[in-house]
């Protein structure tokens, strides 16, 4: 299905009212920063506006929506932001059909509305949000601006990742001239790490085990030691991430507990490793430098075949 | 003593040559960042220029200086960059009274050149140089664009901090219009942790102590934890940050001992503490949330003071 224009992505929502927008489940900064800006966006311009979500708004994201007289009516249209694929909706995956028009910012969307206005350059769906609201002719409060830079500072991990341009720092100069509370905003998602994370962190870092000469470490998220620390699902976010930033690794694989016998292990790999093609090895799959698989044993057995699969994977590079 | 403009400042150095460049002691990224840009737009203008530092450059900031075609030779002119004090020369101390032009980010500097060119709003003594290099219309290279980030990014933690201004991020975008790395240094600045980072945070976690209901914590990085942990001074670098970030610290206070009973202080505050005027009670300074002092006395006085003071600015700004 082609692509519509900014222009055309415009003109439609100018000429709708009572519309829902929807974005994906366990939503991050960008699907809510987006949420919050269109919303708000919209509802200045006079338009009736609800929100849904598969799952709750995480504690941390909840400034997004204060004060938002978000409504709830049955919607005339739905527009979905920073949904990738219809499975990301969640539970709300039968309101597919009905999407009006997706915006969205991956390069791999697989089209399910009816329009969509993609542009898979764009660092954050925030991005194109914050031109959709020029368009429209509607104001940048602050509000709106907390939420796009939201969106923009989670996407770029504060503008650390290769996806930043240079109108990504120019958008985020014009949204601090719009009055956006960045300073405030980076101390919550990316400056505060709870007790339970620190924790967490500590024990990560004292049970990691090495192998192959330090170039795959392994982790393994018990429930008992999820329990032990009291983190919480926000704190066990990054912990794939952490591993990879050790010095030498280039196979972090983080094995979470899900049942007695069963494993969700993910994979965070450096150039040259292939993760998704280690997880394929155990019917599981993903990105390049980021892939997971599940398995269903007990976890010895488990370690003994991800640890064999590494290290084919290592030596199949010549990293071994 | 007054402060010149930055055309004033251009002015000279247009009127100099054999130029020796000088940064504070344990240099950071935006001290070498500064150092590096700056003497690289001075060699484009045809000038002699040296670089001196009272320590070595950490192996994570030696791109800043690769293929710089540095001179030596008896310097005619001195030049300081993010130079806040005499003392923080270092082992170049002696050289203070010779220092002809001081450029520098601290609202707290404190006179020693001939002529200093202070912008205590300047998120980053780099971004100064940015605006001086464009004052000397040399071209900013790709080399001077790396440099400039560098200490941008450092300075700023990466466009975290509330030093962050529409301008800071609108030269990040020039700058990567002039072909700065920006993915590449992040990488190296904040995405890699080495095995003795690793064990020195775990170290920190553990012996970290709070205070006053958990709103002060502290640490003491004593000679023997640093042998123990195999930590660096690049490893060391980024502690102080690291406890203002759990969660409900406003005042986070890194002890570094430097000599038998010497120690090096560290504040890291949270809006509304003011880490500059605890420092200043002990004859230190340093902006409202990243300031520093030194002790000369043994561990446990130190330990007892920095209590005490922590507590009455807790106290003074309604936390305590």
């Amino acid at each position: 299905m082609s692509n519509i224009s900014l222009e055309q992505a415009a003109a439609l929502l100018k000429s709708w009212d009572y519309i829902q927008i929807v974005c994906h489940r366990l939503p991050d900064g960008d699907a809510l920063g987006s949420s919050a800006a269109l919303g708000r966006a919209l509802l200045s311009l006079g338009k009736h506006v609800m929100f849904r979500c598969a799952n709750a708004v995480p504690e941390k994201f909840m400034y997004l929506f204060e004060t938002v007289p978000f409504d709830a009516f049955a919607p005339q249209h739905i527009v979905t932001v920073d949904v990738a694929d219809r499975f990301l909706l969640g539970a709300l995956e039968p309101l597919a059909d009905s999407v009006d028009l997706a915006i969205d910012h991956h390069a791999t969307h697989r089209d399910f509305a009816k329009e969509q206005w993609v542009d898979g350059g764009a660092a954050a769906c925030c991005m194109m949000i914050a031109k959709l609201i020029s368009a429209l002719g509607a104001e940048i409060t602050p509000e709106i601006a907390d939420a796009l830079y939201t969106g923009i500072a989670t996407d770029t991990g504060c503008f650390r990742y290769s996806n930043v341009r240079p109108e990504t720092h120019r958008i985020a100069a014009e949204l601090i001239e719009h009055g956006a509370h960045t300073a405030q905003i980076n101390n919550a998602l990316f400056e505060t790490k709870s007790r339970a994370a620190i924790r967490l962190e500590t024990r990560i870092y004292s049970d990691m085990e090495f192998f192959f000469d330090g170039k795959c470490a392994m982790i393994c998220l018990t429930n008992d030691l999820i329990r032990e620390t009291g983190a919480t699902e926000s704190d066990l976010d990054g912990i794939s991430a952490l591993i990879r930033q050790v010095e030498g690794v280039l196979c972090g694989v983080t094995i979470r507990q899900q049942g007695e016998n069963e494993y969700k292990v993910s994979f965070r790999t450096v150039d040259p490793v292939d993760g998704a093609a280690i997880a394929a090895k155990f019917g599981g799959g993903g990105h390049k430098f980021a892939a997971g698989c599940t398995l269903k044993t007990n976890l010895e057995t488990a370690k003994e075949r991800l640890i064999a699969a590494c290290g084919e994977a290592l030596k199949s590079c010549g990293q071994t």
